[in-house]
């Protein structure tokens, strides 16, 4: 079992920690608000920390799971004085592939490892350890880290160099972009064509047209209900990191950037915390 | 075993009238090409016809797959006087809603019943007797038509009063233009970040972003190879039904409205014939 850090407890964090823990790692904590961390470690018989370098001393694996650039350079810079030599620090968050570049040479020359290993799965996959990552980085750092990530991770895939887990992470959020406008639209004809949703999903939902998506969500969808997963404000963070990059690589994303837009205007429409799939919403949105 | 009539045996309706045929069911076909019905015949040990009317009569059920609206009123027109009471004419033809309920009710005022039942699962489907039929029509006969058309179907839906089953094929193709543009997006863009697309797809497939059509597609369409299924010329046809449709029922597709232009320019690109996963063809064509 190996020394344990885990910098961030919230909806993600707090769970992925927790199966930490209980795969019988020394699981030290910190959260920004420090009392979620104190409850985390009543919860969990673990040690929570108010000073990030205090909880990363002496860990063999660093976790992160935070919002956005800035927060995970935070942490990271926090952490950094305190990092072992050929201690690995694992950054679970979405954020740009260029961060990830940047942290990782600041590692390399500071003698520990940076992987860029951002998650699918969401709450649910976090709460039952069945989490999807994706990494950018050195072999040998995925090899030293991956027995603490199968704790909450169903499934490790090391795609790349530094840069190219987050990468993954953005083909994985244009495809989900293309998947849910196109059966938020299906959804919106077939009910303004007075079908039977629950038969046309029958009948369409083994062959082309199938999706995780169409499987997981179409219900909710039909009934208008969007309490089930991804946020929208997420969503759009993490669509403003695919423009990003597809503006400095020139790729094409016209309806990423299209979806993009359409969420913006589910958020005008007080669907922040709604889940992706009320794209549909806004289609039924009456004039 | 029943008496079946099959008209228009292009590539789908060769290998569905062959399941017929192989089936047990005394079948008769007819084709527009007559050269084709005797080739049909020789090889299924069948009887071919060169006038409809011949072919359908004494038929229980009379199947048609032919290409667009006119030709599914022709073959109809030819078949009506022929048809005898209580048997079932079943349009496998992807045409508009509202043919299917004028035919339905030009059927119903000559005492024989009609089924618009189009299909999905494409070339290979229809050779492996393994085709999606999704009907719209009258309770009865679907139950009259179903152990015919089991000869070539896995699944065989009945989602509603006529016309259900086109509509249903159109949110068939709604959902499908969203997920294709979406996986070309996301493996072009995947291209562009210089990615090893195969580990990203390893990672990516299992999760929220899993589609049939990233499951059967993603190879070569990263190869740039399209010619494993639906043409892009037919996927024009069934948008533009879509939107005539939506036109008329008031629903929004924003994306299959855009994915359709995008297939014109597939076919300015010369295009016609290559599958709906060209779409990445688009993305990747230089300036």
């Amino acid at each position: 079992m190996a020394a344990v850090a885990f910098l961030g407890l919230g909806v993600m964090g707090g769970p992925m920690a927790g199966h930490l823990a209980k795969a019988g790692h020394d699981t030290r904590v910190y959260n920004r608000t420090a009392a979620r961390a104190e409850a985390w470690a009543k919860a969990n018989n673990g040690k929570a920390f108010t000073d990030i370098s205090e909880a990363v001393r002496g860990a063999d694996v660093v976790c992160a799971c935070v919002s956005a650039d800035a927060d995970v350079r935070a942490v990271f810079e926090a952490a950094r004085p305190a990092m072992g030599k050929g201690a690995v620090f694992v950054d679970h968050s979405t954020a740009s592939a260029k961060l990830a570049r940047e942290l990782a040479a600041a590692a390399a020359a500071a003698g520990f490892g940076f992987l860029d290993a951002p998650v699918s799965g969401g709450q649910a996959g976090a709460e039952a350890g069945r989490l999807t990552v994706m990494i950018g980085g050195a072999a040998t750092d995925v090899s030293n880290a991956e027995p603490v990530l199968k704790a909450y991770a169903a499934n490790v895939t090391h795609v790349g160099p530094a840069g190219a887990g987050q990468l993954a992470k953005m083909v994985n959020q244009i495809c989900i972009a293309g998947v849910v406008q196109g059966l938020a639209e299906g959804l919106h004809f077939a009910q303004a064509a007075d079908l039977d949703v629950s038969a046309v999903i029958a009948a369409i939902s083994k062959g082309a047209a199938q999706s995780w998506q169409m499987e997981n969500r179409w219900k909710t969808m039909d009934e208008g209900r969007f309490d089930f997963g991804f946020a929208v404000d997420l969503m759009r963070k993490d669509l403003g990191l695919v423009l990003d990059e597809a503006r400095a690589n020139g790729a094409r994303v016209p309806v990423a950037a299209l979806v993009d837009q359409f969420y913006a205007e589910i958020q005008a429409m007080g669907g922040r915390r709604w889940d992706t799939s009320s794209l549909i919403a806004r289609l039924n949105r009456q004039a």
